[in-house]
């Protein structure tokens, strides 16, 4: 088959390897019919991933067709359309009995498998590890493009932000950064039930996506007076919630900076350094601050909410591919802002 | 002043009374600019209520203006303009505390104060014991018709129905009962995140209130097949929250033969008998159950939730009266289907 | 090999059967090292559970040690003692992923599948379908007798009672039944802080187990003043939570009549006939009422707690058999308070 | 009266000062029966907390006996014996209504207003504004030594420390420092079921005091292997809970060093400079982080398990004064180490 791989730090090549086939008894193989890429795959590239080998193939986000299973599989039937989950889950370990699959123990102690430590979906087939406990099936009658970022981009907005973020009705929530995470965030809180939801980014156009998908209002930080305008959305004396979707120090900062005493700072973003935290100022203060990698847990939630009309994850998905194409959704993507681009849609 | 007297079983009277005064360092004095009638003024005009004596004021929801003040009041000036809670709340037991102030413990154990053990609103003017914890300051540029039901409606769903019943996002959500309350906890259950709304009530008038309200569906139970309508709209397995805003054994028992196992009936209706609960069935099946008087502890967030725009309170306000018509306003509110009045609004 | 088998309402036979075999690839079979008897046992023989048909082996619970297992079970070995759970959980339906697996789908909806749907672990042998998922391991160094009751008993005390009863830090929790159950949340109500836990029984020698396994205080309903001390262990305001262990009308009505307002009512008993609810004095007192089957997930949570010395779940095993007198055992069992009896442990 | 005044950087004075009257309806003046010193009082003396004018009396704990009230005080009496909070608290504001007193509005946002912003307990009176929202009352039969640390320090340690670390039954806790709120956490985290507790610090009399106050272990940081020997206690991964109670960057990343992917670091330490959070390695563990100013509205729960004999907040009170010694009290106290001395007891 063809497959995305990794070579070590540089360009990817889009290569024949040999077709995935059952290793295990509770494995799934499936046929990808619809695949992404992630802003993590970027950051492989760039080598800062160590746990990824060369000869990997990337990707960890999917829609596909089961078409061969393990003998322990008994939920799944050849055939049957599935949501890949970012999230490989063992079903059986102390953390996917939580459920917190995202520590899963069964692979090194996290559940980001796919595309990390055994080969993922940007290929035509991928085998699934505990493939029954690690996709949902596809709801009749949904397009793939409505549940494609159900794998990973729409549940940690979800997850990371709002949940982590313990929004609650009446919220004044803000969320600086308005890329995919971000922009999941937004079209979320309000499921929740926040009363404002400020999307704090740096350029127009993503700005202005997010007021498309769910923001009541838009900053720029490039506007030297962004501080006080989003201050004076609030009583003044700042957000309720403030989520962090970028993943660098200023942006964290800016979320500290923006949070009321009492209330939460939700870190959605990968970051690559440490940051200084101003516990001085913070001890004080009464914030609840979190991290987290996503579980996935909300995908049923966010299916019924795709099917209820309430949420629209295929805004995001601004440029289409071909899988052959794949190279070139890769150059598209890496220049995301230059091509005004969200995230790809790639079909088989 | 005028004010709408209860003398015992029967009509009640709209007469003079002398203006009341301060008694305590904690009373506020309101003029009441804006009141209305509840379900419950009808039942103690019929002497269901025996805590109510002749000779009592009646009326818990008023947006007021304060007139005159205790030397403890400090958080409340002259000429504030204040949505009166239908619950008045010490601020220092441990029910306040908690806080709880439906159980309030200064009045014999409830918050239910006015209209019942003490003089209410429905009069030119009312004494507010413990005024400023009894009291939230109207929003500059909200009008007394969008914060009026407020007082004890809008809560009441929200919080008996939606809270209690907790609702998460997803949710589908069976309210029995499209009166008032129920109505309330259509218009709020989206707050978090209810995926499907099914208003469950016998009349059309009503459920198209409902479904203009935030209802998703509308469901008679005139028509046979209600049930399995209803059920249609779950995965047959039964609603996740089913919220009783009627107060009869009938609809009670509705709401329990919609619910799923794991799921919680929230009770809002105000009963007079008692119902038999088929605990032999609900044993094993996790149901959790809830009762209570409003606290109006979300005031301030349904405040924001309108300043927002994502609830309309004011669309319940059918029928508007001057205060010297208030005996017009309980001719029509008592035949309240009749007339297809929902709330009416009294104004001084 | 040897089996307590159900041959419909009368005795039961302890009789030879074919051994059991794995049928699917998520079986495992158990040696049956430890077996008890439960009260629903009893209700079986009694042909009160329709869902039991002739010819199956009764019980549920269990220590065994695992001598064959299906192609698809990972996370278990050969030789691996489990802790048999009394709920069978897929774990991919959604209830199981909740995690609430009492009311797992893979079997007609409910978790209680062995000794009810196919046969259980009064034998010397049972097949667990989905073995990996309803089962946990024995920690080193733990005797059977300490771990066999987590099967079913104490995480139904913990979990249906206590947990469910949301008990917190300074409560008074009273607890309506001294059996087995009612003795578990007893043992557990300390782990949530209560500051009283008051055993409510009939007879003296329970009430004094109560005393023993961590009840602060015993009240004999057959006291007429019973209801006046219980109260007085109060602030006069009634019990933050009271659990019903029982399962007949009259001991749940005590419960209701002991909570506060804004208390809990957990059911944890198993009832067969109705309940006349006074929800015509309940609506307005705020209370939270709950019923369930065991998920037995807290299981691991258990196990650390008796592995501190925080609880001890053996304290319940007061009469001892050989698994070839199980039939004695019944008969002791049927005859529990006679013999002052609390659980059986039955040894292969 | 006399009083400790604050007369800037260097050593206090026991001088004599006009006595406390009534300037607010809400007002309460209090004779101060027993109080002790905080270790925020010597960080007040070394000049480090600009809010503190000089010509302030310190103190923010006591014990005391109503002697005059103002006109807006009705649930306290003449002769009422309180406690003391270390939290002002108006009762009215968003933050008191939560109840979130830490931040109450009415003074500069903040709670901690005796003894920072106006003058406090280390004196024979002391006023307390809006007093009634601000006391508790003090049990019939219970000492003012058992209660004397409810004012603040065991608040600190269980809100801050165990409530904000959302510790649960079965949990492993570590806390990182054992000051008096160090103490207070490890004293009170077994009332949400800690199965180990484990007292983490420097030298050997303290960690001594933990293990008789309620650790399970006790471990000092100047063993070089604590950290394998902490973790040892664990399953390998982690602790559950890891409170800080020092409020120095060394002891914190002690604390984010322990705790387990999902779990929790709760701060109870007061800092004095910024931290470097590891937050590159952070981001995908799933911790949840809390800092907070205590809001002591646990009181009313400590007071009952005082009387319940579930906690012995005497046990901290290790060197007693009588008031007119208070400059010896806090010599000792500043050298706290050396004389072996956890908190004063100062008796008028």
């Amino acid at each position: 088959m063809k497959a995305l791989v990794y070579n070590g730090p540089g360009s990817p090549s889009w290569e024949t390897i040999p077709d995935p086939a059952i290793e295990d008894s509770s494995d799934v193989i499936v046929r990808v019919d619809t695949t992404t890429i992630c802003g993590t795959d970027l950051h492989i590239l760039k080598g800062d991933v160590p746990s990824v080998k060369p000869g990997t193939v990337l990707g960890h986000e999917a829609i596909g067709t089961v078409v061969d299973k393990g003998s322990g599989v008994t939920s799944l039937d050849l055939g049957d359309r599935v949501i890949v989950s970012c999230i490989t889950s063992c079903g059986s370990c102390q953390y996917c009995r939580k459920p917190m699959p995202s520590h899963c123990l069964a692979f090194d102690s996290t559940g980001w498998v796919l595309g990390n430590l055994i080969n993922g979906t940007q290929a035509e087939y991928v085998r699934l590890p505990y493939g029954q406990n690690s996709t949902y099936k596809l709801p009749e009658g949904m397009d793939d493009a409505q549940a494609l970022f159900l794998s990973d981009i729409f549940p940690t907005g979800f997850e990371m932000g709002v949940r982590y973020g313990r929004v609650t009705p009446g919220d004044v929530v803000a969320v600086v950064g308005v890329g995919p995470v971000g922009l999941a965030a937004v079209a979320t809180a309000g499921l929740y039930g926040a009363s404002k939801v400020i999307a704090v980014g740096r350029t127009r156009p993503r700005i202005d996506k997010a007021l498309e998908m769910g923001a009541t209002h838009g900053v720029s930080t490039n506007d030297p007076d962004w501080f006080d305008t989003v201050m004076g959305l609030t009583d003044g004396l700042g957000v309720d919630v403030a989520i962090e979707a970028v993943g660098v120090p200023h942006t964290l900062d800016q979320a500290f900076r923006l949070v009321r005493p009492g209330g939460h700072v939700a870190n959605a973003g990968v970051h690559g350094t440490s940051f200084s935290l101003p516990i001085n100022d913070l001890w004080i203060q009464n914030i609840t601050f979190t991290t987290g990698l996503v579980d996935t847990v909300t995908i049923p939630i966010l299916i019924d909410l795709i099917k209820a009309g309430r949420i629209h994850p295929e805004a995001m998905g601004t440029h289409h591919f071909a899988m052959d194409n794949m190279l070139e959704a890769y150059e598209i993507f890496s220049e995301a802002s230059k091509h005004n681009c969200l995230k790809t849609v790639i079909t088989h």
